[in-house]
């Protein structure tokens, strides 16, 4: 009875397609591969569209495997114990573990997983094991817990999270990971009010979500730093209202600039480059008594934050999230409800498509600048 | 009509004693000295209890002046424009000035105060002007808002509580500072719930007094780090229930033996000493995803608190605050009652006392480290 599906590949490996890693930072290799079926807690799942941002770059200069995460896809087949997906359903495999039944999962806060959440390795998170095999035998790496650029991949039911049927797959794959992190900071993690002043520095995808999320909470003024300066005109389709170019502040610090601007210092700053010093322009442009300065990435040189605790005590708070604190089995449906409604404005995050054949071209225009987010067809 | 009262005292300048430090770290001298009346928006008090602590230590050693802010007081007489007290009040000065009007003392958050919150000036916070005067005419230095050592003194409305006429005049001087900013901030700034876990670093004072907010609210595990084996037992009375000796940690670090008894980490850390090193540890002993580092001094040595981004992006955040985020005007009362309703331990902070002619012994004791506090008796 178990294991059956439509096309009939239910319970055998599926050849397909996928964009290997060979040599570290070198172009993308499309060859033929083997997907194992799921185990008992697993889907198998068809990608229907990928996409990559910055950290995939990083792991693609580092790593032979098959990589990123932003994925819109279909279950093809379910593994023993699966309740909660079936055949067809559309999903958005997440990086973030959300179990359920873990003391953090049933938390209000936070969006760790106790039991899943631990070291990620190239492998499926609840066995350590590989799904993916080259033709020649070999075994393949898998990318943190989805590896989306392949035709088939399988994920760990707590690694996937279902959405509406009637929602574009294009848009859908966009909800994986940075979007999703930056309106998440915005909203849960900073909790902004209505009426609150932002600053946001680095304009990027994450940052651009951030104002995203910054909008629809009806901040007054949302301020983005950014070196770019064709960030002004993209920023404002996003909210943003003030725009600082930190090589045109003269004489000025960032923070004083900005602390112009909202009448003593910004009641978030979200710092979303990863940058120990921005991290420190960020926390210095928060208002005392209240200012919250969120921070969304690592710092690139692993240098620590550096904090002046006498402007701490005014008050101040700094937060660390990943996935903008989403806990994604509610939160994502919860934002797919809001694009749908016609609140939530992902459009605007997809600047290029390509096949996936073209796959390379979509590293060229995320390296060279021009893209935020490039969407890749699987088929 | 106005400046009247039943001693005849108003309008004119009283003369009384104070003790006056004439020399940074040098016995303070018994003198007469003349305190001026009121002006507007300010009251004179008579001060019946007063105390002292590391930071007055710190002032002593700097400068020349009448020190220390801990009292309890009854108002004297009243200055112009003054409705919210009059003479016979129980009154307990702090300094942290809540004027009630601006954005920030009406904003539910913290407890900044943009109007008198500035830089603190060794006078009056309104006029900058001074009220005391040593029997040659010398003009003599506030401290902080308030100036205590003195038999009579002048401070802002922005700088007075009332409280109930029947608390207890030695206890009630121990909400103007320290025990104050621990109990808030457990209650307020951290927002302990039932059940859960605290790590106190440094078990003065203001760590039992978080220790003591932490016992109300609840906490399951309250742990106390000191360097002294004597705060064991008198971290009991507080609700310490675990003590952690730096120096018998051997191997292991403070925040792995802290792991070990929480599993995993201490949902709320406070770093009571201000020593950077302290701070990283505290920081590093918090667990993730909703694990808060509150700290609430500065650091003595202007170092800054150095924060390794990958622990914070788990989930955790750092936050500062000063008088533990009370709001002097609401809070102080409603600590009072806490008391009178026989809730919140204050007699056990209390470990002296002493006649304001032995003042100079209530310094020996603190710098010994024998005392808690010691109550300095006005009359």
């Amino acid at each position: 009875m178990e294991n059956q599906n439509r096309s009939g590949t239910a319970g055998k490996a599926i050849r397909c397609k996928a964009a290997v890693c060979r040599n570290p930072g070198e172009p993308l290799m499309i060859e033929e591969i083997e997907v194992e079926p799921p185990k008992a807690w697993e889907i198998r799942i068809k990608i229907l569209c990928t996409s990559l941002c910055h950290t995939d770059v990083t792991y693609w200069k580092m790593a032979t495997t098959v990589i990123s995460w932003w994925v819109s896809s279909v279950v093809e087949s379910v593994g023993e114990h699966v309740e909660e997906f079936q055949e067809g359903d559309m999903v958005v495999p997440v990086f973030r573990p959300n179990c359920r039944e873990c003391r953090d999962c049933k938390s209000q806060k936070g969006n760790a997983c106790s039991i899943f959440g631990g070291e990620l390795v190239p492998a499926m998170p609840r066995y350590k094991t590989r799904r993916f095999k080259g033709m020649n035998g070999e075994t393949l790496y898998h990318f943190l817990p989805v590896s989306s650029f392949s035709q088939y991949t399988v994920v760990d039911v707590v690694n996937v999270v279902k959405i509406s049927p009637e929602f574009p797959v294009d848009k859908a794959c966009l909800l994986s990971c940075g979007i999703s992190t930056g309106i998440g900071a915005a909203w849960k993690v900073a909790d902004i009010e209505e009426g609150s002043t932002v600053a946001i520095f680095g304009l990027g995808t994450v940052g651009l979500a951030v104002a995203e999320g910054a909008r629809l909470r009806g901040a007054s003024k949302i301020i983005g730093v950014d070196l770019n300066q064709e960030k002004i005109e993209i920023g404002k389709k996003f909210g943003v209202t003030h725009f600082i170019n930190p090589t045109t502040c003269g004489e000025k610090k960032i923070s004083e600039v900005i602390k112009g601007i909202t009448d003593g210092g910004a009641d978030y700053c979200f710092e979303c480059i990863g940058l120990g010093s921005l991290m420190e322009d960020a926390f210095n442009s928060s208002r005392v008594n209240w200012g919250k300065t969120v921070i969304l990435g690592l710092e690139m040189h692993r240098t620590p934050l550096a904090i002046n605790t006498s402007l701490l005590l005014r008050g101040r708070t700094v937060i660390g999230c990943l996935f903008g604190g989403l806990k994604p089995k509610a939160d994502i449906p919860f934002l797919a409800q809001k694009y749908l409604h016609k609140e939530l404005n992902l459009d605007g995050f997809i600047t290029h498509e390509v096949g996936f054949r073209d796959i390379n071209k979509a590293f060229d225009l995320l390296l060279e600048g021009k893209s935020l987010r490039c969407i890749i067809r699987m088929d």
